[in-house]
């Protein structure tokens, strides 16, 4: 053995997180934070392969743990939709329905703010996709009115709303677009990512086809873990089974996540239902935080006022303070953990996203305490 | 809430492994028990999205925790490999190597002990699947010399092989494929779930074009999570980068296993790597056992000598006994559980799978004992 390998090997020895017990707003982690009940499940089932102990062949339909109750009952309730299935994140998932309804070089119609991986995954099928375009800064809205005049462009064989995006937290009418959907009888993706586990959101009011929810970013799991739900008119074309092997799901390669991840999103389940009932106090915290940071000099980019805990902010004040000092854009990152705060991406400082989503209004105070006082400190 | 949807939801308050510390030979799960480093890693990473506390764009550039160095340094060393990657577990792995080297109505050519996975990813981009033939009942042996007519008959885009097979745990010649591989010019893929973190192997020595390993099989790991090696010069195509996105793999969707599985596989690595040096005493214990179990008149299935801790038994004597008893096939499954054990999949008592990973030597011969005690019981 080199040393170069012994030294990686070292570094594996005791693999610790920097920022665990800090207030978290990182978008990508505020809707993840696992509950007692998901932190016992996953010491019980921590092992390989043991939420399959009991399986006769198909993940979705082991009844020890109750995968078959979470998959067929709890979550089309949950999710407002008629059929169901568990997936590795809400990349696979879009990736899992685009393959299975479009062919290389068929079109694909997205909103401006979609997630990259929403163009990964097209990517991966060889889709051609065109962007409905946002309004631009600050608010970066995106009309969906704008989708109709593209369909009859383009005749895009889906079409794909981001809800809200994950870049400014916006929240476009996905309802409208669900008439229009239908209207043009094209089939209607809606990427829940951040509202499926945060926020009540249902595919059959919203009128969409497929909807698409990540466990690890809004649901109380582990990562990596998706949820898909759909129209039954799709189970045949989605969930089509092998020609060999009839029981085996061709998309999900027979059984998706198949491990840890799954038992956490099934044993946060129950609190994950019932917290999305709560929105209303999530949007009033998240405008008032908002409010105070704009207070400080900030600018809160995307719809106000804002309808979701995500929220990005231009920050010219620290944008100023890093050109002048030695950390650069890193003082922030520094500042704010000297404060016990686990935010914005190390290094930025000129616009940064922040979710207020895990922290209450205690700690939010003190976030924007913190701010102030290191506003003052560079003044 | 109606009252079948309250009951799902109280089943999930309690999630519990029924068999917590028995001793385990059930083949999926005997090389997937966590270390304790990995115990800790799960809970110190288990919420959502913790492994991307400092990513900076790409899941194997992170380098706290240290994905990076484990990815690009001791993977493809453990590997014998030029360049690795990480997935969401076996069957993912060689979707996306057969999504980037064949078109739909390409053919593949494959043994006939393939994981049906081999079969459903192949299905899943549309392609033709050959079967090299077994040899049947009782040894089902795969002469890889038989690749070679088939390659000239079917013109494959890909060859793969089974190493070991997961019915019988056999061990296939994969250096001459590797040969007869190089000879036809044809990419091979070696399917190494239940190989690669048991004992040693390298893609180099092989002479296969790609490695495939499980972490929840083999590694240690927390399911779901796979592992890739390959050949440098498929780097370009296998791991080719989104056109829009130049960080983004196409085929990992931007980052595979983002979560918890992976730290798990980190964590048990150095045991993982050290542990293979010791496959010898594996087979000698799983020879032992085997000849053991024959004494009682079961008939060991699969190669002989065996090669491999995975063993698959005939067993008609507990087949006459399920015949006239209540519980038919379930009898085994509950004697087998009273004593502390737990093997064979529920139901069975005709064949049945078997792995002598986990277990030590004492403990087998406790196994030896339960069934002569069961033999003699109902005899």
């Amino acid at each position: 053995m080199n040393q170069a390998e012994n030294k990686s090997l070292q570094k594996l020895a005791n693999l610790k997180r920097q920022h665990k017990g800090l207030i978290n707003l990182m978008p990508l982690q505020t809707g993840g934070m696992l509950t007692d009940a998901a932190k016992e499940a996953l010491m019980e089932f921590g092992d390989g392969y043991s939420v399959c102990d009991f399986c006769e062949g198909v993940l979705c339909n082991v009844t020890n743990p109750p995968i078959r109750d979470f998959v067929q009952e709890l979550l089309p309730q949950f999710l407002g939709c008629e059929v169901a299935t568990i997936t590795h994140g809400a990349r696979e998932t879009k990736f899992m329905v685009m393959h299975s309804l479009a062919q290389p070089s068929d079109s694909i119609l997205v909103d401006a703010n979609r997630h990259y991986t929403t163009v990964v995954a097209a990517e991966r099928v060889g889709l051609n996709v065109i962007e409905v375009p946002h309004s631009g800064h600050p608010e970066f809205r995106v009309d969906v009115n704008e989708y109709a005049p593209l369909i009859k462009k383009h005749a895009p064989k889906l079409i794909l709303l981001t809800y809200p995006d994950g870049n400014y937290g916006n929240l476009p009418d996905a309802g409208r677009l669900g008439k229009i959907a239908q209207e043009y009888n094209i089939p209607y993706i809606l990427n829940g990512a951040y509202a499926v586990g945060r926020m009540p959101v249902s595919l059959d009011e919203i009128g969409a086809d497929f909807i698409v929810g990540s466990g690890h970013k809004s649901m109380a799991s582990a990562g990596p873990a998706g949820v898909l739900g759909m129209k039954k008119k799709w189970e045949g074309i989605v969930l089509r089974k092998s020609g060999k092997y009839s029981k085996k799901d061709i998309e999900l390669l027979g059984c998706s996540v198949r491990g840890v991840p799954l038992i956490t999103l099934m044993a946060s389940f129950p609190y994950v239902k019932e917290r999305v009932q709560h929105w209303d106090e999530q949007v009033s915290k998240a405008q008032w935080f908002s409010a105070e940071l704009e207070k400080l000099g900030f600018t809160q980019l995307g719809e106000k006022p804002h309808r979701h805990d995500l929220l990005h902010f231009d920050t010219p004040a620290l944008y100023e303070i890093s050109k002048r000092v030695r950390e650069r854009g890193y003082f922030l990152h520094k500042e704010l953990k000297e404060r016990g705060i686990w935010g914005p991406q190390p290094g930025m400082a000129k616009s940064f996203k922040l979710s207020t989503f895990a922290a209450d209004r205690q700690q939010l105070a003190f976030v924007i305490d913190s701010f102030k006082a290191i506003l003052n400190k560079y003044s």
